[in-house]
C-alpha cells in the first residue's frame, strides 16, 4: 500500500523558550479510516531519527514505515479498525518544519538561528494537527524512545483529550549517562569543520561529524548480545588481519561505517543537535513539585513496555513511571518484554509487542463504546 | 616521592606482522628494591591510556602515578616487600617507541607507516626488559583492562617467566560492542581533517576528533549510577536552561568536553589508533584449538577480578578466564568486587581491591621462598 506524506501548514507556534516560529509546516501520514464518532483516533510518535512514514510503502524509494510491522491491517495497530496518525516532529527534517527549513524573514535556512525547541513544543505542534483534523480525543498515544517521552507529555498536557497512552522504552527524563551520549554526538556533529557553526545548506554537510554521531547512536540502540549473535568477532571479506590501517577489519565496523555513512543521505545535522537537545531538556516532574504530581491530572489509562535488553532506557526508569502511576492510583499495566535486542526491540522485535498492544486497544475502545 | 621515567634502547624488536623495529625505546620506572635473589619483581601493565608512571610524584607535573593507591610503602603492592616495574606500551606515546618517534631511515615520524602492533608485541618487548634487568621470573604480572589482557597473554606465552598473575576487569577477547565503541573512537580521529592520514606531527593535531573519541571512552568507563551520582540532571553554573546552543547545559556535558579536551595535551592520536587496534586483535585463543588449549602451558596462579558494575568489561568475561583455567585444574581465586564505578573502579575503588592484592602476594611469595 503506498502513502504519501501530506503536509499542513499553520499560521505559527510559540515555544517554550518564548520565541514564536511562522509559519510552520507538519507533514504527516494516516492509515486507516477516522470512525464518525471521531474515536477510532491513534497517534503515533516517532523516535529520535524517525519521520511520518510510519506505515505502508513510501512512493519514492518504495520503503516501508519505520513502524510497518505494527501498524497495517490485522496488525498490532489495526488499521481496519483504528486511524493512525504520525507526524514528523518539531525541529525535525523529513517536512516538518526545522533548521533546515526557509526562515521567511531572511529567505535562507534557519540553520542555528531555528529556535530551541522542546518536547512540550513538539507535542503542542500535533495537537495543531489533532485539532485541525478535528479529532476531540485521542484513543491512544504511542511510540518507543523520544516517541515515549512525547505520548507521556501528551498525557500529562492535555489529560481531557487523551483516552490511553503506550510509553514504550522510555524514561520522564534523561539520565547523566543518556544526556551524555547524546553530548557525544552533538559534539561529533560540532567538531566537523563542514558544520561551519550550522551554515553548510546549498554547501558540503557534516558527513563525517553525522556519521560518527549515529554510529555511537547504533552501539546504543544494540545490546550486547545482539552485537555478539549479528557480528561476534567475525572478519571482514578475509580470512585473517591484514595488519594494515586503511582496511576494515571486523564486520562489526564495516557495519557501523555503513550506517553511519548512509543516515548521513537522509538526516540533518542541524535537527541532530536540535532535536537530542529537546531529549536531554525533557523532565516531566518540571513545573511540579514531584513526578506525582506531574501525573496529577492524568486521566489516561497507560500500557507501559519495557525491554530486558534494553540498557540505553533501562526497565527501572520505566518502572519508575509505572510506580508513581500506580501510587496515584491509575488505571496502568507493565511488562517487561524479554528480547536481545537492546533498545531497537521496539522496532524489531515486535511479536508480543503487538499482542498487548491490540488487547489494550481493544479493551480500551470497548470502555468508551 | 619523586620518580623519574627512565629509558632504555633496544637494538630491534620483531613484530607478529613481519616487520621490524630498529631501535625500539622502553620508558620504564621502577619502586622499591630487586632482592638478592631477585624473586620479589612484580611487572605492572597499564591500560590503554596509561604510562610509565604508575606510582610516586612525577618530576614534571609534580602528579601522583596512575595507580599510586595500589602502589607504594604499605600499599597492595607493598614497595618495603617488592620490586614494582611499570613500562608505557609499545605503541604509546610517553617513551616508548611509537607512531609519533623518529624513523630513523626517513628522519621523521613513523606515523601511519608505523607497523601494525599486537598485545604480543607489547609484552614481548616488556620481557626484554625485564631480560635486561636479569630477572629471571616475575613475581606477579598485574594489569587492569588492556593491563589485564597483557597479564593474560604474558603467562600464556611466557609460562616459565611467571610466578603469578593478576588480570583485572578484563577480557580474552573484545566483544563486538568492545571493538565497535573502539571503532567509533579511530573514527572519530579521523575524520578530523587535522589528522591528515596521521601527518600532523609539528603542525596541528586532529584535536577536536581525539578529544569526542575520549568522550566515548569516559562514558564507558564509568557506570549508569556513578554517572548519576556524580552530575545528575545537574545544571552547569545556571538555574535555569538558557535556550541557547553556544552553551553548556548540563555539568556532565562541561564534563565530558573538560576532559576531552585535556586528553589531547598528553595523548598523540596514532597510538589512539594503534593501540585500540592491538586491543581489538587480541584473541588469546588463536593459534589454539580453543582457550583450555591456549592455557596449557601456563603454571602462574591466579587472581582474577572483576567489577559488579564494570558495563565495558562485564564479569561474564572475567568468569568465563576463570571457568576455562578451573577446568585445566589451575591454581585460581575469583572475586566479583561490588563497586558503582564501572570500568574505572580498579582505578578509583581500590580499598578491597588492594586487600585482595596483599594477601595474594604474599602466600605467592610464601609458597616460593
Amino acid at each position: 500500500m503506498i502513502v504519501e506524506t501530506q503536509t499542513v501548514r499553520f499560521d505559527s507556534i510559540s515555544l517554550d523558550g518564548g520565541a514564536t516560529l511562522a509559519p510552520v509546516d507538519v507533514a504527516y501520514e494516516t492509515y486507516g479510516q477516522l470512525n464518525a464518532q471521531k474515536s477510532n483516533a491513534i497517534l503515533v510518535l516517532h523516535a529520535f531519527s524517525g519521520d511520518a512514514h510510519a506505515a505502508g510503502i513510501g512512493p519514492e524509494n518504495g520503503k516501508p514505515g519505520w513502524w510497518d510491522n505494527m501498524i497495517g491491517s490485522g496488525k498490532g495497530f489495526d488499521t481496519n479498525k483504528y486511524f493512525v496518525i504520525c507526524a514528523n516532529v518539531l525541529g525535525g527534517c523529513r517536512g516538518t518544519t526545522g533548521p533546515s527549513s526557509i526562515n521567511p524573514a531572511t529567505g535562507c535556512p534557519y540553520a542555528m538561528s531555528f529556535p530551541v525547541i522542546t518536547i512540550g513544543d513538539i507535542v503542542r505542534l500535533q495537537k495543531m494537527l489533532v485539532d485541525w483534523m478535528g479529532i476531540p480525543k485521542l484513543l491512544a498515544v504511542t511510540g518507543g524512545s523520544m516517541g515515549g517521552m512525547q505520548a507521556l507529555e501528551w498525557a500529562v498536557s492535555f489529560p481531557d483529550r487523551v483516552v490511553s497512552a503506550i510509553p514504550i522504552a522510555c524514561t520522564t527524563r534523561h539520565s547523566a549517562q543518556q544526556i551524555a551520549f547524546n553530548e557525544v554526538g552533538r559534539q561529533a556533529v560540532m567538531a566537523d569543520p563542514d558544520w561551519n557553526a550550522g551554515n553548510y545548506y546549498g554547501g558540503q554537510p557534516p558527513a563525517r561529524g553525522l556519521a560518527v554521531a549515529r554510529m555511537v547512536g547504533h552501539i546504543t540502540y544494540m545490546s550486547d548480545d545482539s552485537m555478539r549473535a549479528k557480528f561476534g568477532r567475525r572478519l571482514r571479506g578475509k580470512d585473517t588481519f591484514t595488519y594494515a590501517f586503511d582496511d576494515v577489519d571486523f564486520e562489526v565496523e564495516s557495519y557501523l561505517r555503513y550506517r553511519g555513512g548512509r543516515f548521513v543521505n537522509r538526516f540533518d545535522a542541524n535537527s541532530y543537535l536540535y532535536i537530542t537537545k529537546a531529549m536531554d531538556y525533557f523532565d516531566l516532574t518540571s513545573g511540579h513539585r514531584s513526578l506525582a504530581a506531574a501525573f496529577e491530572n492524568v486521566t489516561a489509562r497507560f500500557l507501559v513496555i519495557s525491554f530486558s535488553s534494553d540498557w540505553l532506557y533501562p526497565s527501572y526508569q520505566s518502572q519508575e513511571i509505572v510506580r508513581v502511576l500506580r501510587s496515584r492510583n491509575c488505571d496502568v499495566a507493565y511488562v517487561e518484554l524479554p528480547s536481545d535486542y537492546g533498545h531497537d526491540s521496539f522496532l524489531v522485535d515486535v511479536a508480543e509487542q503487538a499482542e498487548l498492544v491490540r488487547g489494550f486497544l481493544a479493551s480500551t475502545f470497548e470502555k468508551i463504546a
